[in-house]
């Protein structure tokens, strides 16, 4: 663990990470000390700061303090937090903010080998997203909203929840992206009102667009999701899980999430 | 400063007040070693707790921690901080999860003494508070918000800036409850869906009630407020703000304000 460039887990009560969640954070997986895709990763980091009006450290300083993680910890999941610093009381943003940066990682998570491939049972969250268009996709330290829904998901058998928003859009899942494939498409909510647009789907889009397949990003509700061919979510951790089972509705084969599987395991960005 | 009951200023990152916002807090004046209606604080702190399936400690033992503090600073600002603790990876809150108990004490702010007797100039922020009736009225640690909100003034003379939501229905300020006095009757806006719902405005409302001063609460816009005979902001730091300017309106009198001013001052809870 680093903060701020030291040996430590610990920060100041006057950080305006905990006093406001204000920062954005990144959680990837580092295998065999290497991590994937970890320019996406920055680039989405200085998207969200800029976003949030926070300093955004340097790519070469943060990747000097990756490969210092990555020499003690060579496997895990790596949280890598950037918040405005300490302030002065109050919530108006200090003008010259000093980021605080910290690294984290964790132990790989032990999901069952056969969500990848057989595929998940999903729910859906009672929970409702609110819109926040000044927000929206940036991944934030504000996440009450995913904690509501994900204390809802305690049903062991469900590995995801899904979420709707206020106008019973689908946006996303507790802790991943959501993409359909219906009829030879695409298709993936619209995160301009809330959800977290995250790298992974960004890849899966990036796949879409080199082989041709055409990609709709917009509004849909539940229905529609129910009637898609395939159903899958993604993110930096879990790689891709297809939805075998959401409601009573039932899927046996996806041939397109299982190729996106593939190329999302690749290092190709 | 008092961390889980130690002197210290520094949390774990791993604390979800940090990762995800999971907490809810508190802040009120110290004066001469004493605090007001510390009663009533720790009753919205417990409502807060519950609302968001926090273990709440226990009254007794926060005012032990409390009279600890003040000892050694009589005079200044107090947050009290009450998250949910260190958990396991991701979001779901764990099922036995230890609170994290933070105190800190800043120094009094320095607000002019003639804001409270002659009136503030407010502002209209443009930012718009979302709808999430889950979360509306807890004073908890996602603050971003509040955060964009102030960012907008500054002005150095708007002294306080008034939040409206998505459907234009004023709010709040971004630190303080509004209210309104119009033909006699005080009207607050509605804080189901969104704003905090803090422990003065509370007092106003037992204030009105003991003066069987008819009180509204309910949704309204700009053109009402404009229209209004007094306008006022109150906080547990600030007491209460009459406004004397908002856009080219101008207040001069605010005798329901003062009175109620003289009030919030006292011990009464």
């Amino acid at each position: 663990m680093l903060v701020n460039g030291k040996q430590g887990n610990l920060i100041s009560i006057r950080d305006r990470g905990l006093l406001y969640g204000d920062g954005v954070f990144r959680t990837f997986l580092a295998t065999n000390g290497k991590v994937r895709h970890w320019p996406l990763h920055y680039q989405k980091l200085q998207r969200d700061c800029v976003a949030m009006g926070i300093s955004c450290p340097d790519v070469a300083f943060l990747s000097a303090q990756l490969n210092d993680l990555l020499m003690q910890h060579t496997d895990g999941v790596v949280k890598l937090i950037v918040t405005r610093g300490e302030g002065t009381r109050g919530y108006t943003p200090p003008i010259r903010a000093e980021s605080t940066i910290i690294w984290d990682i964790l132990p790989l998570p032990d999901y069952p080998a056969d969500w990848a491939t057989q595929g998940i049972v999903a729910g859906l969250c009672q929970f409702r997203l609110s819109h926040q268009p000044r927000l929206a996709g940036v991944k934030h330290l504000n996440r009450l909203e995913n904690v509501l829904a994900a204390a809802e998901c305690k049903d062991s058998e469900v590995a995801e929840g899904l979420l709707l928003d206020a106008s019973n859009n689908v946006i996303e899942g507790t802790r991943s992206n959501l993409f359909l494939v219906s009829q030879g498409k695409l298709v993936t909510p619209n995160l301009s009102r809330c959800g977290v647009a995250g790298v992974q789907r960004e890849r899966v889009m990036i796949w879409a667009t080199r082989h041709n397949m055409p990609l709709q990003v917009r509004d849909f509700g539940i229905d529609e999701m129910m009637k898609a061919d395939e159903i899958f979510v993604v993110n930096s951790v879990i790689g891709l899980w297809p939805v075998r089972k959401l409601e009573q509705r039932l899927w046996i084969n996806f041939p397109f999430a299982m190729k996106i599987f593939e190329f999302l395991k690749g290092e190709d960005a």
